[in-house]
């Protein structure tokens, strides 16, 4: 979100990397990182990389936080796919600050074209969503 | 968040309610609310119920997204306690939108103190976290 | 699963209550209900529910657990419909025994016909999965 | 669980792969292998892998689903450690079967002990669970 000031790194077709810093404006009660602000961040890179795809809604989503990140921390979300069909997709995200994962993000979207998979880069069957 | 502009409606033992309205800088790809500014917004709820208990850090969450949320519309998060033990709590999060359940969330901390669940609020068992 | 012994205990559109007995066989490491038994009760009416519906797959659950459930305890899961749109729906599964929500189940689906919301079930609107 | 007929294909520290085939009296009410049995394999895993650290619950897991499995297939589940602290832990299951990733499992632990994570396998810091 540009209210967030995050930067697009790295994007391709699946995947995407985005970078933010921790700011005054982030932090939680405890003084450190705020647990949505690391969400929104893993959350712009599974956007990045599922949109690759063709247009789609996120449906559902896991956070696991890890490590408390301080203030002025840069922070990273390297979003890759897991799986890929023709109506669903899911995504794993890597959420890294000062070298070591801080969170981990897992998402799964509804692919609102869902006709469109490129040749080889999944396998839809039939029965599958 | 100050950053989002979030204010808070209620909080009380185990409870809370966190309110915001969609900005323009708050849109994702689709033009309607970024899954992130819903997610933060349920998150501040769940981190006021949740810290009501004493110290609390957040291990894990979900977020089920149910409608696209439009600009300008406000938003609710409401946050009650499903289960309290000694060192975990969990929180379900509604969030409502336009008179409709936009989103649900579904979050476990890991409670710092761990010993001071006040009498009545919860049944901690041996064995239980 | 007939394997497990599970009974259907009631069955309604959107809804339904799976019930079933912590045996020998079903114990983990720490001698108490394994994880995956109370998952796969809670599946069970997650299943029942969501197909009432109409055919549906799973595509993303989420349980969290909230105290050990001992061998020859009667278990009871409960499923409700939280969502239902023309081409996803999510349910809350409540898992019980010995008077006390021991487990928590938040389950969606991809719903194959996705044409057929019985009238007054659901509010699909344009946009929506 | 016994009941399934899962056997442990390998075990070591923080890793652990189980298998089993898909049986009559596992299926669902489309004829492919119940997302309880799927999520059960997986779980075994995981509660291996976990419990290597020392004694562990579960607290919290997450399953996606991504194809259907036919009757007769066999299905392996193997579990690798994302994160370990002294107090909770996190595991990722991938679930396959006919050369494929059929499902995704993210499940976090509680540690019981939680004072004796071997040195070199983690790097607890202060603040963190």
């Amino acid at each position: 979100m540009a209210t967030l000031g995050f930067q697009v790194l790295r994007q391709g077709p699946g995947e995407a990397a985005v970078g933010g810093v921790v700011g005054e404006g982030h932090l939680n009660l405890h003084g450190t990182a705020h647990g949505g602000f690391l969400y929104a961040l893993a959350d712009a890179a599974f956007a990045l990389a599922s949109n690759s795809r063709g247009p789609a809604v996120a449906l559902s989503c896991r956070m696991d936080y890890f490590r408390p990140v301080p203030l002025g921390a840069r922070v990273e979300a390297v979003a890759e796919e897991v799986h890929l069909s023709r109506r669903t997709a899911t995504y794993r995200v890597e959420v890294r600050a000062l070298g070591k994962l801080v969170a981990l993000f897992t998402g799964t979207v509804f692919r609102l074209g869902g006709e469109d998979v490129p040749a080889g880069t999944g396998n839809p069957t039939q029965g599958e969503a």
